[in-house]
């Protein structure tokens, strides 16, 4: 498949330098893994199909995620959704299972499945030791696939985690942005990263978002109202969502977390979104700086934490801000037309044309008045 | 089975009456169901038993909840604990299914379970409408149950809706509360109620908890520290939680709803709680004053709604704090001694004892110096 | 003073109409009232000057404010700042005072006054009835001002309520805002408003912003990135920060008027906000659709209420996030050069230039490809 | 003045050991100073007096807080309350100024104060640097203070800083504790710590408060119901609240510091509060374990910080619960009557008829069943 992300067109967002893969995978040791369920086709019948949904899952590292935790923080922009596992990231600032994303009724078995998983990694769990804690999003993917009929299987769920790797991550019509709907296109599954400067500390940055939100009219790409002036899509997305996963290397509390969460915001609405009312956006950030153990040996711990210097605060916010909005547009640059239950239709974006309008509105002011620093 | 309730021995917490069957279903319209799983015995073999666990479920009212939903908030006093379905009812406070309270491993089963059933309810879901978001609550009842075999299956939780009442509550022993454990003894399921004097409108509170929390010395029951004086029972839970449902006919929004959520905070602490660092700590509250349609067919809906006069407000926390603590205390006194896996026992509370060292307490002080006024 | 608003250049944000005054004070009711402090020149005296300064407030009605409350909600966007009486709003969802605005260092005494006026008000306050809740917010002016010198007094507090008034606002260097700089330019106090279809029951949102935040090449208006195109300004501010207050006439809960504020946040990032780390951003919100008696005659109230439809939310989200991002432009469009402290400047936006850039990139866009549906 | 301490009667709440003070000031370093106002009599002149209020400061080090802050936390179990600097402290977790607690509408007044100090120890504020976040709580004396009148000036702040010290805490009647009323007796200021044992790391925690809540019947020492065998005093609180100020030497987190707060209201509960409408409980926690400079030297800082080993956490959390009690049960034990705005009585708590209450309730049940354990 040919690539068509947002560079691919020598277009970015934002100053900041990108990771090797673009991706979240740029933050050392962050895997993801996808399961796609695409079979069926014509009336949709209730159970049966069509088909249009998946999973995509992230793993923080390679190893044991139940006894070498990793910080972690959750927020709701918008809480019109039914993300699980919430709580107690809330309490404790820790994430302890892969994180999974999925169509929005199949979120019980999803989280079953890694319920599962988990117990084969770690057999003493709910015998001699506690619970765990898994963390599910979601979206609707409603439009195109037979949501009631929740396709997603825990060997759907098991293939995906086999198979996450680091390095290029698959995007668009795949995972659990198979059947998703943005701006009336197609939606999917976007990445970006940024790596911040040297004497920041030269960290990584990087985003996964599962999109499916917005309304055609409101679309904005590098900034270009492209929405105002594409031509429609036919169908309107009515009950869209977004998922957006943050991942870094930098050492961070769970406080700190919390607030590159409120910035994944940012890069959101810089695309269109008014957070709107059905929509469930909502950020899960971690980090790989260090990890917590499940059954600390000792009462204190050393570690080495980010300091919150306004400056180098600033650096990740903006990367934040810029990897998420890239995200996002990779999310649809990435995706192909599907035609889902009943025949319905999500075109895949007219790309080049957006990459036309976002290059006739730069070439304007440049002519216009070049900056001069 | 004989009724061992705080109130058979002429015991009472605070000084508000109670509802006819001192139980959350006084509530009108409000129906408890339990579905109990008993059966195995001798060491564990996960995922075969033997199986000490249940589902109990809370029906706000006996209509199609996704299209009557009705106002409602959650609060996690502790949120170390596996509850989901919070992120939408703190966001658009309201609930749209069944509340179901069930074993740590078996949220996502339980949750998928209520997906099915709303479905059934409601069979646009999915097709003409967007989602349903599902409300559960867990505690760990690892130390009697094969936690790991998830044995709570969708029938049980579609037979705890069916048969689901209202009127007199089963404690103890029963669905969720099966295989809980309560400051060393036999937890499990309790509810209690209280009705508010006329000249506050005589609304009805009412509490039902799923106990499964706390350390032996700690408990305290009627104000007295009997966890000082009983035996000690031979195990001490590590892993407890616990779940307190509340529900009221008062039309609150969901803002005082989440009011009378933290004042539970006051029931758990009076019996010797220190909201211990695993123990999950949440409330669910729901009014049964008003209902909320799927889709307000106007703009503007009249209300008539409580209003936040201070003295008004009061009565509604002491009931609150008063319903939970009692309904605590009803959940161990209707417990019976339990054998579970690998022969570990949860033994009753010594009620009859419990019940003189309250005595002893109060005969002693009102001896000491009756009060006068 | 010629009005250099965005709409005088045949400019504006959203499809939504403006109410009559494009203001806050469009909600029918709200009151507008700024006193300006700007003296002394030269170095910096602390405590003596140069003073550019003032206060701003905000009255949701012309009666007695603490006997008839309003519902409000706050909402903190990036909590770096020292907004005062935020507390109580969350807990009871209600505003009792006119709300200010002012210097970072000087919200203490301009509580005080409030307290004050209160009192004037409504002697029982604090001998037969309770406390006075507050609301106070700020953003920090020391880059112009004497910001130790704490300049304002309970006397500019009061007359700036005295003369608050409906109709025209003044926007610019003015109250709150006359000292503060935004993305290196001069910033100030902006407003806008929008008025909902009639379909939508015709309610009208105001915003009316005090800006102080942002870094200079990060500058968008209307969708376009001016900050990269229009020559630096020599200073650079890095304690900013952005106080926004909503009005809206639509009857709404708390709860709604908290998703309101969240909307802010999507006006505030299209203008090229990260919500920089030391940004305090925060919003406050109230409706002026009802009031809520200090103290109640009843248990309870009849009140009409706007329901959770989502085209309906939609539209009060798109009026935020629209009127938001507009407050914002006419607070610099509107500002004039001020040099404050040390010869400090702060330079006027170029507007001309700005909107000079922001027509070449509509122009080639609409050239590249009109649209046509 | 001798004093009347719960211990100084061999009684104890909890078995972990106190302090060498049993004081918020074992926690090394920790300084409080108080400024009490009490002079006037008779009848209420408003602005004139009678006085009784005061104010009192906590230090969490003797240095320069600014320049060195201290980690912290805040909470509102109840926010009916006017403490003000609380936003900064949820975002960025640290505190860097003195903590002040007075009355309820002096917290401007006293903020603004603060401010001064600030910037007397360090010039730069709102000069060269940003600006200062402080922290004031309140409760209402109203029923014996002239409390329009305002009467804590910044002579009155300024001075309990420079008198706070470490070592013995002056109770009962003194600062911010001058005029509250606690279950209708006298309340004040009360103080008490608990030291870890040494296979915990031997940590403090100590807790302070300004009580002033709560209904007289509703009063529980020592879990004996003494408010239901007392006479009840002849007035009653109506406008009660309780500050709770938490210091621990143990390095914690602000997340982890958030969780001591919360536990606070398990000492609360347990002596007979149910969170009342009106009375704003808040809880301020910080730690002297590590600081934190204003502006970092480096990106990053090694922390040994506490890690969330459950049966650790467990001990943190019992000694919060039991040292906010006994600080509560302090703060009424050590206050002496008062009279004061027209003849207003506060009367002193009964403190020996309390003690024999809980002693015979004691001796009833040690009676009846000694624990054998």
């Amino acid at each position: 498949m040919t690539s068509t992300r947002l560079r691919d067109f020598n277009l970015a967002i934002g100053d900041l330098p990108t990771g090797k893969w673009n991706a979240i995978t740029d933050v050392d040791g962050v895997k993801v893994g996808h399961a796609t369920l695409n079979f069926g086709e014509g009336a949709l019948i209730p159970g049966k199909g069509p088909v249009r949904t998946g999973v995509t899952v992230i793993l923080p590292h390679g190893d044991n995620l139940f006894r070498s935790k990793v910080p972690a923080a959750v927020h709701a922009i918008n809480g019109t959704g039914k993300a699980t596992g919430f709580e107690e990231v809330r309490e404790l600032g820790r994430i302890e299972a892969p994180i999974a994303l999925t169509n929005t009724l199949n979120v019980g078995l999803v989280a079953d499945a890694l319920v599962e998983y988990s117990i084969r990694q770690t057999p003493e769990i709910g015998i001699h030791t506690g619970s765990v804690n898994v963390v599910v999003g979601e979206t609707n993917d409603m439009e195109l696939n037979d949501l009631q009929g929740r396709h997603v299987h825990a060997e759907h769920v098991w293939s995906a985690i086999e198979q996450a790797s680091g390095g290029r991550v698959v995007e668009g019509c795949v995972g659990a942005g198979m059947g998703t709907t943005c701006f009336g296109w197609k939606g999917g599954i976007g990445t970006s990263s940024r790596v911040l400067p040297e004497k920041y500390g030269g960290y990584t940055v990087g985003a996964l978002v599962q999109s499916n939100y917005g309304e055609s009219a409101n679309l904005v790409i590098c900034g270009t109202p492209v929405g105002k002036y594409l031509q429609a899509p036919p169908l309107r997305p009515v009950h869209g969502s977004i998922m957006m996963v943050l991942a870094t290397d930098a050492p961070m509390t769970a406080l700190q977390l919390k607030r590159l969460c409120v910035r994944a915001g940012v890069g959101l609405a810089r695309t269109g979104s008014i957070y709107g009312h059905s929509s469930g956006d909502f950020v899960i950030a971690f980090s790989t700086g260090y990890r917590i153990e499940h059954q600390p040996s000792s009462l204190t711990v050393e570690r080495t934490l980010i300091q919150d210097k306004p400056a180098l605060m600033n650096q990740f916010f903006q990367a934040v801000a810029d990897s998420v909005e890239e995200a996002i547009v990779n999310s649809m640059f990435q995706a192909q037309t599907v035609v889902g239950r009943d025949g319905n239709t999500r075109h895949r974006l007219p790309v080049e044309e957006v990459v036309y309008l976002i290059e006739c509105a730069d070439r304007a002011r440049l002519a216009a008045r070049p900056r001069t620093d």
